[in-house]
C-alpha cells in the first residue's frame, strides 16, 4: 500500500468516527431530554413483516421501545408491510405474518393504549406524502444511500424503484406522525440525515413561518449485538434465531443442535470460539450476568452444561412473554381490533398532516 | 461518416418508425372499436396546472376530449398538481392556475356531469398506488424514459426523485380509474408502454385469476402540431400563445406584434417563412380551410391584411368558448363544487381500486 492510499484510508476512518462520536454526542443529548420531560417527544420505530420477532429485536429494540412506552414518550410502531416487496416479488403469508407481529409486540410488553401499532397500507394519507417528499430529494441523493445498495446487492434482485426510494417512504412514516425520535443503528443514520433533509426543506419551501414538520433526531441504540446461536447475525433466514413465539421444547431443540466446539473447558471468546460464545452471550443477556462468569461457572462441564444454562435460563426469560402471547392469540378478534384501532388512529394523524401539507403549498382548492 | 455507423443509424431509424408504425396501427383499431361501442372505454387525460390553456392545447387534445366525452366513451381529466413541482421549488399560484383550467374544460365543453375532473393532490388512495408500483419498476427502466431526461435538461433542475418516478405516478392517474385508453403524442408512448407493464406485472404476480387493472392502449394524436405565433412550439413562456382565457383585444394585440416578414406576397412556406406560415395554420385551424388557400386569397395584400384576417377568425372562432368561459367565471362557487363533487367520486373509485390491490396483496387484516 503506498503512502497516500494509507493517509486516504486513514482521514475518511477518522471522517466516520467523527460523524458518528457527533451523531452519538446528539444521541446522548437527546436522551437527557427524554427523561427532563417524555412527554414532548414523539417515537416511530416499525418492523417489516417478513417473518417471527427473536431475541435479537428483542434485546436490540423491542425492550427500549417498552421503556420508552412506559416514562411516557408518545410511541408509535409502523409494521412496514410495503416494505416487503422492495426486495421480493410476493406477499406470501404477509397477513399471517402481520397478526404475528401485533402478538409479539403485545406479549412483550407494547401496551396497545399508550403505543399506536398500524401497518403502512392501510394509511393513504401518510403515503400520499411521497409525491410532495420525492420532489425533495435529487436522483444523486438517493443512490447515495449506502443501505439501498447493500440490502439491493443482498437480495440478488435488480435494484426495484421502491427500493431506491424506501429512505424516502421511511420519511413519511416518521414524519406523518411528527416524530422528533427515531432510535436506529449505526447503519441508519444516512435515512435520518435524509428525513432530516426533507423536512427541513419543505419548512424552507412551503411552511417558513409555521413549520409543519420536525427534524428528528437519531437515538443510537445502546444495545449490544445479540449474535445468532452460531455466531453470526441472528437471522430467521440462517436458522439461528430464537423466535419469541417458539414453545419452550422448540427453544431447547435449538440450542441443543446449535455448533460449539470439542473444548471442555468453557471460555468466553467470540472470535475463535463464536458457537460456545454466543450461547454465553444469550445467557448473560436473559440473567443480567458476565458471559465470562457464566463461562467460569460452567468450567469444564463442557458444551453439555453450557446448553442446559442456556435452555434453562432462555425459556425461564421467555416465559412470562409466551404466556401472554398465548392470551393474545385465544383472541385473535381482539388483536385484530387492536390493529384496527391503531390503523384509525394513523389515518386521522395522516389526514390532518396531510391538510397542513396541502395548505402550505396552496393546494386546497 | 463511415459506412457501419451509416448502417447503425439507419437501422435505429427504421427500428423507431417500425414500432411508431406499429403503435399507429394498434391505435387506429382501438379508434375503431371505439365507434363501434363507445361506452365499453374509459379514457385519462389530464395537464399540469403551470399556467393557462391555449389554442395548441385545444386543437391538440381539448377538442378531442369533448369529442370522446360526447361519444359516450367514459371520461376523465387529471390536474396533475403534483406534476408542478417536478422540475420546480414553488407551487406559486396553484390554486389561481387549478381554477382557471377547470374554467377552460367548461368552456370548451367539457361537460362535469359526464366527465370526471380532479386535482390527484385530493385523492390519497391513488397516490397509494405509488407503493406497489414502484415495486414492479427497476430502477434501470426509470432512467431509460426518455421523456423523464429530455424534461429534466429542459428544467435546468437537477432530477429530482419525482421526475425520475412520473411515469409511475402517470400509472397511477391511469390505472386507479382503470382507464383503457390514453390519448398521447408519439414522445408518450413510452409512458404507456410502462403503464401496460406495470399492469400486467400486478396482475401476474397477485391477481392472476382476476386482474386488477387493464392494459391501457395508447390513442396517438391525429391533430397537427399548432405552432405558436413566431413559427416555434406554442408555449406560455415564448409569449407565441393565444390563450383561451385571453380577451379579443388581448388577441388583437398578440397576433399585431407577431413577426412575419418584409415579403408583401403571403405564401405558405413553414420552413422559410415560419412567422407568416404560422399565422396561416392558425387561421386554417379555426376557419377549417387549407392555409395555402388563403394564403393565395390574401396574395400580395401583405402581412397587415393576413394578421386581420388571423385575427377576425381566431376571435369569432373562440367567441362562443370565452362567452362560456366568461358566465362560468360569474359564478366561481359552482366551479369549485364541480372540482369538488369530481375528487369525491375520484375518491370513491381510488378507494374501491386501493381495496382489490389490498385483496390481491393479502393486505386485508
Amino acid at each position: 500500500m503506498t503512502e497516500s492510499q494509507d493517509r486516504q484510508i486513514t482521514a475518511v476512518g477518522n471522517e466516520m468516527s467523527d460523524s458518528f462520536l457527533a451523531a452519538k454526542q446528539r444521541s446522548d443529548n437527546t436522551l437527557r431530554k427524554i427523561e427532563e420531560d417524555p412527554s414532548k417527544f414523539t417515537m416511530l420505530t416499525g418492523d417489516r413483516p417478513t417473518g417471527r420477532l427473536h431475541l435479537g429485536h428483542y434485546f436490540g429494540t423491542l425492550k427500549e421501545r417498552v421503556a420508552m412506552q412506559n416514562k411516557g414518550v408518545n410511541t408509535n410502531i409502523v409494521i412496514a408491510d410495503y416494505q416487503v416487496i422492495t426486495d421480493r416479488d410476493t406477499t406470501e403469508h404477509i397477513r399471517d405474518n402481520v397478526m404475528n407481529m401485533v402478538l409479539d409486540y403485545l406479549a412483550v410488553g407494547i401496551d396497545p393504549t399508550k403505543t399506536m401499532i398500524f401497518t403502512h397500507s392501510a394509511v393513504p394519507a401518510e403515503n400520499e406524502l411521497m409525491l410532495p417528499f420525492l420532489s425533495l430529494v435529487t436522483e444523486a441523493e438517493l443512490h447515495r444511500n449506502p443501505t439501498v445498495k447493500s440490502e439491493m446487492e443482498a437480495s440478488g434482485h435488480a435494484l426495484t424503484g421502491l427500493l431506491l426510494t424506501y429512505p424516502v417512504h421511511q420519511a413519511c412514516d416518521i414524519l406523518f406522525c411528527k416524530a422528533n425520535i427515531v432510535p436506529v443503528g449505526k447503519d441508519q443514520l444516512p435515512h435520518i440525515e435524509q428525513t432530516r433533509n426533507i423536512a427541513r426543506k419543505f419548512n424552507e419551501r412551503y411552511a417558513k413561518k409555521h413549520h409543519v414538520f420536525p427534524e428528528p433526531s437519531a437515538i443510537l441504540s445502546e444495545a449490544p449485538e445479540i449474535p445468532g446461536l452460531d455466531g453470526r447475525k441472528m437471522s430467521k433466514s440462517y436458522g439461528n434465531a430464537i423466535s419469541l413465539s417458539a414453545t419452550a421444547k422448540e427453544t431447547e431443540k435449538l440450542i441443543k443442535k446449535s455448533q460449539t466446539d470439542s473444548e471442555r473447558l468453557i471460555t468466553f471468546d467470540p472470535v475463535k470460539r463464536p458457537g460456545v460464545s454466543a450461547l454465553l452471550t444469550t445467557a448473560g443477556l436473559v440473567t443480567g450476568r458476565d458471559p465470562a462468569e457464566i463461562a467460569a461457572e460452567i468450567g469444564d462441564g463442557g458444551a453439555g452444561m453450557l446448553k442446559k444454562y442456556v435452555i434453562e435460563s432462555v425459556n425461564e426469560y421467555l416465559a412470562p412473554i409466551r404466556a401472554r402471547r398465548e392470551e393474545y392469540a385465544k383472541d385473535l378478534d381482539s388483536v385484530r381490533d387492536i390493529l384496527h384501532d391503531g390503523n384509525r388512529k394513523a389515518n386521522e394523524i395522516a389526514n390532518e398532516t396531510l391538510d397542513q401539507v396541502r395548505e402550505a403549498m396552496g393546494m386546497m382548492y
